[in-house]
């Protein structure tokens, strides 16, 4: 199949927009006569409201009004479970909880009242960490619930003890990974604007969920979805960051915006960004493994507890995920795994690329090497024995025969990117001095889109004009993944028309229907066909016209560059002459794409079933530099081979593999949310440290294409797969250069000095 | 056939923002950071432009730009002929045209910086009236063409030559109409925002064709209609004129938000927006009538002169209306009609409610009249004797069987309602004293929407949301006429859910696909069918799933107050909870709709065809009081009968029938612009007269139902047929008054005073 436009590294069509600065944010927004809000955030993680006295704020000038939680007409929203306040009403669960909020005249004046709010906290004993919080009669978060627990997965496969019987060696292990921030470029920001055009409130701003953010503004206000409008604005990161917080924001906003009857705009500073957003679940695990002495896995059981913090947001889909993954890609015939998510006094913890895969993944892609040393066989050599092959059976009791399962093509084409047989070979030698090299890798799969966690059907909008030029709508979300560029390059590959003619709109949810969110690397696989499937309707259209009007064959025609081409390659119109016509003819020249997954399954009780329609693997490979004199860790080169069905934009992918391996580096290596009693110690990047340019190592970005018979064009997924392998290759390599095992992220300058002696469980 | 919804006289959907203010109009919108901008107009009808001196202007306070022809990209638009300049260039060709223009930080420094602005002109003589305009080495408004004809329509059927001798009786009559004022309540207002949501440009505004508009703009900026988005506000009356006038004004804001980066506001005075907008065509008539002496009409041949003013913009449109209707609903075997366009150095005319048929209504019911007095046969036998009946064919040779054809009904119910025979009979005996009185009628048929002028198809989209609610849009505009609340009816009426459930959104051509003008009357008919497509299809979407859960045959299942009910009348589940389930399952729950007119023909050259798909008929008769001492005229009493097909929402269709009778009333009695060498004298209210509350008549509004098959629950028309009528039915009731006849409108103070002295032609 030769393309015109798909499978070509084409040029962002938002790149000329965002490099001359004419891309605005949410921040950039300004309505006329709109009034700036702040709210009044708790620093106790756990508290009673005994009395808050708004009289002095109002006073002050510019003040437009001072809200509390009596204020919002349903204080509680969730996507999945409604526990989340808007404003805090009778106790505070976490530390950055909102009390109040003040709309002024400038944000100045918004601060300024906000410090003038007296509140009076009765303060509460906390629970800080899950294992805790699970405790028979530990404190409880929620008093309505009947304890801390917000879920529990389990997932069975087999008989683990009867596969612990047939076992030469038994492993187990604990291993623990942190909170992190997401880290986005561009803090939180939303425009409430009220009374626009037919709809009581538009939202405006940095939201990478516009559908969810409407749920959550709609159900705050109690009024129906049509009348609530979501609008999203370029966004400067997101990383599954912007939903709740964003959503809580717009909520805020909007009761602000309707009771003053102006619009009402809301910029967290990075401080307050820090202070109230969700953060990456931290998870402690166990996992304990038998196998042969020949390296042949016989059973696993494992159990993953999930810090929720102070609210359940999305902690119910994030250990979904890992209980699907957490054995890794590998044939185990006898599996047992739960997971849990568990209330704490911690900020709470939601959706963060990757989902629930980055903490099992580090621990199982761990364990593996640690298996591999145990029995004395190559980490390569114990994963080939293992994973997944054509027609292999899955923990959840999944078959893979609907894809290509590529997991051995990908760990071949890493190894050799970065020449790792030689490396392994080398480093596994005894190295002189401090400064000491090694060389791990780690694969996964990892489920495309939502799988059974939620209906997965998106649509999206062409219109063709009278001039030919095409508009192009999705119900998914630019977040800067490149979205546009993709669905930009699918319309054109269908119409046959030249990039420039495709004109990418923004989302809005009073157009497009609700296609669910922009989240678990779903947009290529789901929003591409949704797209595809609308060029394909139009595209049928305008041969059926062309055919009648020429009195030739459906077969015959086809559009390329623009033009109509008879079946001699002869140019028979262009395309804007003819949809033009069709125009002018009474066709309708637009039409609704929509894509609804194949089926999938899951049964909760069970713990099994199909619950993801394909899958993606990949793999990747760190080599480390480790002076075991200080504890300094250097990632020197990384290979990073992804399964992507078919890359669209193979620039796109790449830059994808590039973002992913750099934030895998950094929850790898560095970044750790420091808390203190719930508390967050140091809310800005001063204290809290990502990668920069100097602590890259040199990647090496391998694409495979195996066509997805479900994909656009066969395409699947690469947003998240990219992240979540990075920790697990650098803590084997680190293993490798220096033998000591370590299990808990980060891997920091304290751990690599002292290494496995900090943790329990070691061997 | 039940209706719950339609043909119910439910409130207006919009009425609860207009009344409490909520509402925003044009002049209501503010941007952020937006510019104000003014226009120097020229007072000169004809003149070249020298020299154009800004220098000054640009100095003035507060003012970022000065702007002339020459910073227009493309300085020619136009709907049909491009010959409309955005600004005057060369050479101005009307009193009124745009020569510069000044954005400034507000209204007044952008008034102020245009009293700067000197401009240099050589007056050129000028051509008044389209008479002069014709004849053979008249003044060239517009060098490039050959003369100043703007167009040419003929009419043939038969053969006159021998139908006028075939006659008794032949009469030949001249009459004239006047330019009037469209004279809706606010004047024009746009704004222009640049780089808003991936459009190019926004323009927001009291904007009748928001598709129109676009057009205009992408030309005049030369950009791709994709990149244009114009979205519909609140306004307040159009009646046809605010079209090209307003598609300038956004041009030109376009142009200035683009040159700044900032949003431009344009707001007319009422005295700009005299000197700016387009006029009602004047006409000059000429009709010639054979008859035998029993009143059998035996040939008509006609000739009607449109004043174009500067420019064409829709005078080929306005006068094909003509063409096809200046015989009146009358058969006549041998016809020959020319109906003419030409350019003069007046204002420039276009769209008005009625279009090209006022005109030729008056001059062919008042010569009915006439040959009714001629023949000593009563006006009423005289047309039940000619006038179209089931099965007719019309002067352009269509045959009337399509729908049913109710003159005669009508007619019947109009006498009905005002007491005709009594009351004509009593009048027509001899009355003392000065004050006379007197009752007229007229009857006419009218071509239902756009006919063969151009194609005739619209869109609607229906998303129904999660919980239930109904988001409604329309490619066809709200423009007061009451289109939300009728399209509304329709969707609650299919989708069987309570009109509060129906949200109706405004139009924005960015979303619904270019739908064409709403105008003729077109909206219920044509978009209302586009709604009941798209409510239909969500319908069945709805009724299948539902077939399928509860097991049921699709005929057993019924929508109806929100509830899915089974056959025996059980409610199965409530509207939102079933769709809401249909959404969770995947399944679109948006569609288009879409509907395109049956088939219609015209041949230009041979002047004949089938222009309309249907047609709707209407009877109005005027009871008058005449002072035959001061020629003071009180119209007491008019019926107004409509057949309507079917009245969507009776309340509203008598809300046009009361606004059209007035306007009606205006056109026959009293408006008149007065112009002075093609200088309007007199730009505001207290020099030109509409009717006032104490000018009004009682008036009798009948609906006549007969459901056409093509529309919309058989829906037809009824905008501009109201106002068709009534000049000739006052003129009609003068005459039998007073005895005067008159031929030229308004029959104001003077001329119904000295009467058919003023005219030529008289008998």
């Amino acid at each position: 199949m030769a393309f015109k436009h798909v499978n070509k590294g084409v040029k962002r069509v938002d790149a000329y927009e965002k490099v001359t600065g004419k891309a605005k944010f949410g921040a950039d927004l300004e309505f006329a006569n709109m009034l700036q809000a702040k709210v009044l955030r708790t620093e106790y993680p756990h508290a009673k409201i005994l009395n808050i006295d708004t009289s002095e704020a109002e006073k002050m000038p510019g003040v437009k009004g001072v809200f509390t939680a009596r204020d919002i007409p349903n204080n509680l929203f969730g996507v999945i479970v409604q526990d989340q306040q808007v404003l805090a009403e009778e106790k505070v669960v976490l530390a950055g909880d909102g009390v109040a909020m003040v709309a002024a005249e400038s944000e100045k004046e918004a601060a300024a009242a906000i410090e003038k709010i007296r509140v009076d906290y009765e303060e509460l004993e906390g629970v800080f960490d899950p294992l805790d919080a699970r405790q028979e009669g530990a404190l409880k978060l929620h008093p309505e619930k009947d304890d801390n627990q917000v879920i529990h997965h389990p997932l069975r496969k087999g008989d683990v003890a009867q596969g612990f019987a047939e076992a030469d060696l038994i492993l187990e292990r604990e291993y623990t990974t942190q909170f992190i921030e997401h880290s986005y470029l561009e803090p939180e920001a939303v425009v409430v604007v009220p009374n626009e055009e037919n709809h009581l409130v538009s939202v405006y701003g940095s939201i990478q969920n516009p559908y969810a953010t409407r749920n959550a503004v709609s159900s705050v206000l109690e009024v129906e979805l049509a009348e609530v409008r979501v609008i999203q604005n370029h966004i400067g990161g997101s990383f599954g960051g912007k939903d709740e917080v964003v959503s809580a924001m717009a909520a805020r906003a909007a009761v602000m915006a309707l009771a003053t009857g102006r619009p009402v705009k809301m910029v967290n500073s990075r401080e307050e960004s820090f202070t109230e957003s969700y953060k990456r679940h931290p998870y402690h695990l166990k996992y304990k493994l038998g196998a042969t002495k020949e390296g042949k896995l016989t059973a696993m059981e494992i159990e993953a507890v999930a810090d929720s913090g102070g609210y359940a947001c999305q902690t119910p889909f994030v250990t979904w995920r890992s209980v699907v993954q957490a054995t890794g890609p590998y044939e185990v015939a006898n599996v047992k795994t739960d997971t849990y998510g568990y209330y704490t006094n911690n900020p709470y913890t939601g959706a963060m690329r990757g989902y629930g895969s980055p903490q099992v993944i580090f621990a199982q892609e761990s364990l593996m090497d640690e298996l591999a040393e145990e029995l004395e066989i190559s980490p390569v050599e114990l994963r080939k024995k293992n994973m997944y092959q054509q027609g292999s059976v899955t923990a959840s009791g999944q078959k893979l025969d609907r894809h290509t399962v590529s997991l051995n093509e990908v760990m071949n084409k890493a190894m050799e990117a970065i020449d790792y047989k030689k490396k392994y070979e080398q480093y596994s030698k005894k190295q002189p001095g401090d400064k000491k090299r090694g060389i791990g890798l780690s694969i996964s799969f990892r489920g495309c889109s939502l799988g059974a966690e939620a209906i997965d059907a998106a649509a999206s909008v062409i219109q063709i004009n009278k001039d030919g030029s095409v508009a192009v709508y999705s119900g998914l979300a630019e977040n800067g993944q490149g979205l546009k560029t993709i669905f930009s390059q699918i319309a054109a590959e269908i119409l046959g028309v030249p990039m420039n003619e495709v004109e990418f709109k923004e989302l809005d949810t009073s157009f497009t229907p609700d296609s669910g969110s922009t989240v678990a690397s779903r947009a290529t696989l789901i929003g591409g066909n949704a797209v595809k499937d609308a060029a394909e309707k139009l595209k049928q259209r305008i041969i059926d016209f062309s055919a009648d009007k020429y009195d030739l064959s459906a077969e015959e025609l086809a559009l390329k560059d623009g033009f109509l081409y008879d079946g001699q390659g002869n140019r028979l119109a262009t395309f804007a002459d003819l949809t033009g016509e069709m125009g002018n003819s009474g066709i309708l020249m637009s039409a609704y794409g929509w894509y609804k997954s194949p089926p999938i399954s899951w049964d909760e009780e069970k713990g099994c079933g199909n619950p993801y329609f394909t899958y993606v693997y990949g793999c990747q490979i760190a080599e480390v530099e480790v002076d075991t004199g200080t504890g300094e860790l250097s990632v020197i080169n990384m290979a990073a081979a992804h399964d992507v069905g078919r890359a669209i934009n193979p620039e796109n992918v790449k830059g994808q593999i590039y973002g992913g391996v750099m934030m895998g580096l950094g929850y790898g290596i560095m970044e750790e949310l420091e808390l203190k009693d719930g508390v967050i110690q140091g809310t800005n990047f001063h204290d809290y440290m990502i990668p920069t340019i100097k602590d890259m190592p040199d990647i090496k970005p391998v694409i495979v294409e195996n066509p997805d018979p479900d994909g656009p064009f066969g395409a699947k997924s690469i947003g998240e797969p990219t992240l979540e392998l990075g920790s697990a290759a650098i803590a084997n390599a680190v293993a490798h250069a220096s033998g000591k095992r370590i299990r808990s992220l980060p891997l920091n300058l304290e751990r690599v000095l002292i290494g496995r002696a900090l943790h329990k469980g070691g061997k």
